[in-house]
């Protein structure tokens, strides 16, 4: 201890702040964290976590129609919305208790309550009004759904936020973006019986992402029913006399539906945090500016996870937790490597990918091997659902290395992880043509794809 | 040509056989290639295809109970029998289908016959008795299952060729056996419901895998329902008056079930092939002795597959016929690599294996630092389905390479094949903990046991 109440006074009790704290506390440091309002963050609490158990939730009507092929006959079945909230629910409150556990355990001190900055090293604990000093202040308050207050009727819409809370399941809903929170939340709500459109102003759904794995999904969810409409946007929503949304689209005309879910982006959660009267610089879209050891400007004071805005992913934020750790309390200077990141879409059919786009690997090498199977997945061989799964391996030429990895369709998330470890430790085409075949599997494709079927040649594609 | 009929002469149309019939017909050598019953072979027409159809098949009673937990109501479900064998049959026709295509396609001669040698460089045709000469000839006859003669009543049990085409699915089954083909098939019946037992006479199911997924298999499978007697055999079998089968086991008393079903080995498929006439020498199981070539002992005769069993896998299969193709038709001289092969049982929890367990890599290194993690998938968590993951990664101390890896639980296989590949190309630990997590995925498991659970040293564990 320094005269300071605290060693490390953590704000924000998402997965960075959970994380920073409970082992700075079992380091033997003395440790606050406070969290105005449910411990878990955005991923436990409003996130990955809810957002999942809802994709499992959507998933069983495809298990009741594909089980048809392989001789079941199924009864009537229906779907009860308040029966998955109430579980999911449940399962939260849960999840939220080993996150206290876990910080009770390691000795952090819980303070329920908002905090802000009072200064550059001192706190304002908003419950009691008492203001706290500490030696390091670590801000990790996240980040949240943008409301878009700019678009008039934008109270009459929800966000990802709203949707975990649904008092009723909707008929019918629009959903405005085309990121993956938008298309996540496209496919629960189709798969949960909802007549549902999806309104993006780009091109194509899913920016930066492989074109392959664009068009691949966006043709599987209209395949399955889902309205998409691209190069269009909300211009107002109003109330209908029988209480729907009545939008007006600037390309496709009037829409009414139940719901209008805004996914649109999420902005850094640094209002009313006393970053001023601290002196923490921002960008200019809020969010707090960190070097690469995620220090803010004024020292003792640090940032992490999506306050940061850098990569906004729990791992991520977990990640730059333990390398501020490393960093402040083990005496081992480490930056956070971002480099390579495997994610998912739960999407469905899911995507996973790692690694460079087949359009950004062509701005990065002189050539490039692309190889790349579509095809029908076993068990839609005797479902007769009309699906493909897409695998796809960005090569570069030169040195033989696999610099991308991209699948669509089921399981791809958890290829992608293990996708991951390869392209991180820089395994080569070699290294997967080497390697024997698991079969029957769909991840068999990966290593069984011995010519390319097509090359890359500065940025053009040959044969 | 050089005074033969054929270039190549391929007896078998099997994974390894087709292949290789196929690839040297397109490269211009004139090729035949013949098959008794079915081109496709073991894993096409009795094997890999149709059993993993049977276990998307008897997983629906599971989407059907876990359902609930996620707020859906099923109503009565039942399944029959009849459609599934009829679906089954249906796809694997197709597939047929596409190996004669594929043959067809690339110039190949398809025999519809059983064909023998005749002599070092003659095949005799059973079907018009017609004697060819070839420069070469590829045995690729495969395997079957031993449907045991020496057990009394062997005649009133059947084998897993039989399990494809029973007319009624059994009310009850016992399975004898504790390899994979037994394993797969008693979680098979299970999930169709068939009251089952697997009988076995070693200590544990499935000897040589790692002892954690013998064992979380074991209790997996007990604890669903399915009646496992290890450390026991059939003496007997016999038919009640009713049809029935009366079983009379070594330590269990006797059981009356309606089906029993031996999984007690495959033999190669040697017997009358006229392997003596040529002079091809076997080994004392019946297999054909091969080099690292897939040379027999007469030159010119060559064989590859399951009838020379060193790895009885399709892949293997395919792999061998892909060396075989380099070595004799591309002048590359190409051994098969038969280390560290990933393999999958396709039992429920499904199993994924890829290296060494830690029995085994205990007595090849010193030390051993074992990273194991147990846990209840997040689908469980709502399904409220009492199930465990366990994953596990063996890693040498000395040189931080991963020396096996296994997993127990939804998605093995396909994980597996992703593993596969890391412990191909030699991946270090390290390089599994640089890797950023994918969350929520099963797999991330795999990149985040940052501290091992135990170390082996000398042998012996440690902490």
């Amino acid at each position: 201890m320094s005269g300071f109440d605290y060693d490390l006074f953590v704000i924000g009790g998402g997965s960075g702040g959970v994380r920073s704290a409970r082992v700075a506390a079992s380091l033997g440091k003395k440790v606050a964290i406070a969290e105005e309002y449910r411990f878990g963050g955005t991923c436990v609490i409003r996130g990955c976590v809810p957002k999942k158990l809802f994709v499992y939730a959507s998933q069983f009507h495809e298990h009741f129609e594909d089980a048809t092929g392989f001789g079941w006959t199924v009864g009537e079945t229906s779907f009860d919305w308040k029966a998955l909230i109430e579980a999911k629910d449940k399962e939260i409150a849960r999840l939220e208790g080993l996150y206290r556990k876990g910080l009770d355990n390691a000795g952090a001190e819980i303070i329920e309550s908002r905090a802000e900055l009072a200064g550059p090293n001192s706190v304002r604990i908003l419950a009691t009004g008492k203001v706290v000093t500490a030696e390091r202040i670590l801000i990790a308050v996240g980040g949240s759904a943008n409301h878009h207050p700019a678009l008039p009727g934008h109270e009459f819409c929800i966000t990802s936020n709203e949707a975990f809370h649904l008092e009723t399941l909707p008929r019918s809903i629009l959903i405005a973006g085309g990121g993956y929170i938008a298309v996540e939340f496209a496919n629960i709500f189709h798969g949960l019986g909802v007549e549902t459109t999806l309104i993006y102003r780009g091109k194509e759904i899913l920016s930066r992402f492989d074109h392959d794995l664009r068009q691949g999904l966006h043709q599987a969810m209209e395949a399955k029913g889902i309205r998409i409409l691209c190069e269009d946007l909300i211009q107002e929503v109003s109330l209908t006399a029988t209480g729907e949304r009545l939008v007006k689209t600037k390309a496709h005309g009037e829409l009414t539906v139940d719901a209008v879910m805004l996914a649109l982006g999420r902005d850094p959660n640094t209002k009313g945090l006393g970053l001023e009267t601290a002196g923490v610089a921002t960008d200019d879209k809020g969010a707090i500016v960190v070097d690469d050891y995620s220090r803010t400007n004024v020292p003792g004071i640090f940032a992490l996870g999506d306050v940061t805005d850098r990569v906004q992913l729990t791992p991520v934020a977990i990640h730059e937790a333990m390398c501020f750790i490393d960093t402040e309390y083990r005496g081992k200077p480490t930056r956070p490597d971002l480099d390579l990141i495997a994610t998912a879409v739960f999407s469905q059919p899911e995507i996973g990918t790692v690694g460079l786009s087949e359009e950004a690997a062509a701005k990065k090498y002189p050539e490039l091997e692309i190889y790349r199977a579509q095809f029908r997945p076993m068990k839609a061989t005797l479902s007769g659902r009309q699906e493909k799964m897409i695998m796809k391996l960005v090569v570069d030429a030169a040195s033989r290395k696999v610099v991308g990895a991209h699948i669509l369709g089921h399981d791809a998330g958890e290829m992608a992880q293990l996708l991951g470890i390869t392209l991180k430790a820089g395994c080569t085409k070699d290294d997967f043509d080497r390697t024997m075949a698991v079969h029957p599997t769909a991840a068999e494709e990966l290593v069984t794809m011995y010519s390319p079927s097509y090359r890359i040649v500065n940025g053009e594609r040959v044969g």
